[in-house]
């Protein structure tokens, strides 16, 4: 069943102190290579039978309502099959 | 530039209860037609020059370190141009 999916993640201008914790785990882990890490959120949207391209317009406002602060959060709102 | 993207999320048997809540509010600010709601975290990787390719099984492994409990989640790592 089609899903609509919506991932928010701070602005680039945002500081992400948390991205910033798991890059410097990853580094003590021994993970190098790695130049920065942005942690957000991804939303996984199940619908009751409508149509997911009809709902996206919804969603987006959704997203932008309570999903996302859209001050310092961006988001993208796609269908995933 | 391209760089290494990790889903996480719940598994499907795990209750999400920050689902729950989101899909409540959704629903009392008027957003109808959605069935359920599952919230989990999104992590992009910015990478030192190596190939994202070749850092794929890489993160993988730091996915299942550091990233996820594998106990109760599910990740999914590709690259994003």
């Amino acid at each position: 069943m089609p899903r609509v999916v919506v991932d928010v993640m701070l602005k680039p201008e945002i500081l992400d102190p948390q991205g910033k914790a798991v890059h410097g785990a990853l580094e003590r882990l021994g993970f190098d290579g790695i130049s920065a890490v942005r942690q957000g959120k991804r939303f996984e949207i199940e619908l009751d039978g409508k149509e997911a391209s009809d709902a996206v317009a919804e969603i987006e406002e959704a997203a932008s309502t309570l999903l996302a602060n859209p001050v310092i959060e961006d988001f993208d709102v796609r269908v995933e099959p």
